[in-house]
């Protein structure tokens, strides 16, 4: 007698049809209508997105997709390729990089607010809650996630997302959240600027959109994937195999000024 | 007397200057004007894409982003999560799945449809060239990388990325080329289909857009990155850690229909 | 004027002095004196071991070297060589799967032997602490990592580590107190065994030798390492590229009683 | 009906008869009877190892166990760990860091002497032999993988390993044919030492104990494992999160003369 395998469930593809159906949408259906970043949002949440989250998705995906040589994940992808390996490997040595300090502070952060929203009813005025989430983490002296740059006062991709999202009327309970506690915060900093950061904004946004904070690491590490890849084929082309990184100075030496119609 | 520190250059991203210029383009600039396939496109190329290119690319990203739980990289995922860990370590173990025998058939393709196309112009005729190419490999019984398929004659996925390419007037000398290495191969197989396949077109449509064939496995890659996502978080919200692997069957059960607007 | 780099501190090895010398012992020292086991105790710790500690050593490291084809460690290794990747990708997907959920209960029960043992030295009775210990995982609802198997009442590589260990005169507290926790378990567990499994003794037996619970997955991932580089091997030279995994089933066809002398 | 799961072979370890069974060797005879160098033997070859290949196992794996902090697998690690993620993750890092230019050339000089001796049985001479390897490596104008050191006139380790199988009576073929190689190639450099390295001589002792050439980067990433466990350790009880990498400098700080008794 032959037992039965054990089954286990999905929900993402299906391919048993004869064909290649993704969260219900026949793939060349998906290519002839949706962009890369609508098919993501298809993707993590299972349906479809509106023309306005579509745009805000891609907004967002663009927003990260890359900071130069320095961040780990740069570094570890290009050490990876120098040791002699395929691109692929490269490229997981940098996503490997992208941790809890690098990165992850979109899924702590995105934790923070869908609790908050989704447990606490009773206060429906966002400055309120706010506060009360100020207090709770300066009592156990902790900082909240998703704030404060070394830079800015107020950082440049913050205020353009911020901007797409209200032109899109996607601004929800998230972002008005998410903007009282920079307020907050700032008015117990004495004077020192601790704005929302592309990792809060990046948790407002997923939120308001309706991504599982789960998903928080997933919109950083798509997005930087594409940058991690530019600098694998950099280092392939244009260094040679096993050069030391100590002590040695990256210099740009690419377009300043590239004009888009 | 302190030493100069060893200088080497990267033309991808400047932080230098204040802001985050990528390719010579402000990010927050990039994020008002580029979807997050023309900007991947920007990334790679270094240039921005036309309005055409940037259509095609979004495509060819959609076209690869899942294939359901059996391909290595979704299933080296599930396992790496199912171990206990961060999803970017999931997802990294999926990417390090993705070899020359799972989605390195674009490099190796388009390697071979550069060589040809930048050093051979004295074979004008894509015919032709197909024709010495199909013959070279036969000598060497060796297979050309991007034909062939387990299931279908023609691949729905190749047919609709012609079809877009064709419609933006970005139909180049690579597709003829490999369309004929198509036709040439099947004059020899005594009836069996050998159809370019999502690899093969993707190669194609990359070395007409004038892409590096070294940037193949980045393509799927990059789109299969949102897949190894999608099932890492599922992995973690439906299944119990240390679950057992073997002899168990995945079945779906997602939506079947999704109406896109 | 040039500025002074960035100085950090590292006491593992030292190559200025134009030689290799880790942990102050030269490596051809090393390489004549000390047994692999003994040379991972000097790496780890910092001071070399007696002989007793290096027996010991080498049988940890022995106890975890494999355990067959399902765990999650040995699929990623087997998965992404199929894909078509170096041996060394595979072993790091491997080494990805490693989780809080595999091999990790070392780690965690290796925090608690250590945070009571070295905070609490007004209980000098480890049964006493044992009990503690225990109401207070049992208030929380919590497992205490290290305890139960699916399958034995005493582990046998447990009771062989605990041989070695008292044989070699290394039993300390920490092995007392992980023997009274596993006595207070089984107390209150209705009949039901709940042994010191092997990540318990190595947690206990690594605690006795004065390691830091930080170092609780190196101990079983090195030792794995060594078997996913048996399985990568065997992967890439006994399978095709791209087999399918899911509902195959292994079978052990190597040997079945290997004399040693 | 059921249909019947596909079966496939694997000879490592059999855990079907209630027992953890390595290779035809119960865990617990393993653990009471060898080292791990010589279970790692046991693992990777299938027979146990004489007491002095054991001897020479643990000198080869002592031998590579770490090289501090510049080279690219310690740096990857360490960048990993510093972006915030688990230990496990950072020592894969390092692990996928050691590609064909870190660590590869055991592999690949395997390779070339594995095939030498198994096919051309009818050079017998290992000097005739040597002198016709450089030559077709001359005329191909490519180098032998295993030879050449920045530093060193004659590698110490290298030397090591040479006393150390003599005196145990494993010198063989392959070590012949080695050293005659790096004399043919010296003969021809014009004076510059171009010794057997690390790599090579490994290549060498693996060959002479009948391993095969695929499992090269296996004797490395399994040494250089431990290595990478101490530099992640060292990292995360050390430094902060996300700290600049480039333009620092490491300095020792460790312990300068350790006796071992």
């Amino acid at each position: 007698m032959a037992t039965q395998p054990d089954v286990w469930k999905t929900a993402i593809t299906d391919t048993s049809q004869g064909s290649l159906v993704v969260r219900g949408v026949e793939i060349t259906e998906a290519m002839e209508k949706l962009s890369f970043g609508a098919m993501v949002y298809l993707l993590w949440k299972g349906i479809p997105p509106k023309p306005a989250e579509a745009r805000l998705m891609d907004a967002i995906l663009v927003s990260s997709v890359d900071h130069g040589t320095t961040p780990p994940s740069s570094l570890a992808t290009r050490v990876v390729m120098s040791g002699g390996n395929p691109l692929n490997a490269a490229v997981a040595a940098g996503i490997l990089a992208i941790g809890d300090s690098h990165g992850g502070a979109i899924e702590a952060c995105a934790k923070i607010y869908q609790m908050w929203l989704n447990t606490r009813d009773e206060i429906p005025d966002m400055t309120q809650m706010a506060s009360i989430i100020v207090q709770e983490f300066q009592e156990k002296q902790k900082r909240i996630p998703g704030y404060g740059h070394r830079v800015y006062k107020r950082d440049p991709r913050t205020l353009k997302l911020i901007d797409i999202a209200e032109r899109e009327k996607l601004r929800g309970r998230a972002l008005d959240l998410a903007l009282a506690i920079q307020d907050e915060l700032e008015k117990h900093s004495g004077g020192k600027p601790l704005p929302l950061n592309v990792d809060g904004i990046t948790a407002a946004l997923m939120t308001d959109m309706g991504f599982h904070w789960g998903l928080g690491k997933g919109f950083f590490l798509l997005s930087r994937c594409a940058g991690l890849v530019a600098h694998a084929h950099e280092e392939r082309t244009r260094e040679k195999p096993m050069r030391p990184f100590g002590q040695t100075k990256p210099e740009y030496d690419g377009p300043r000024n590239t004009p888009l119609s």
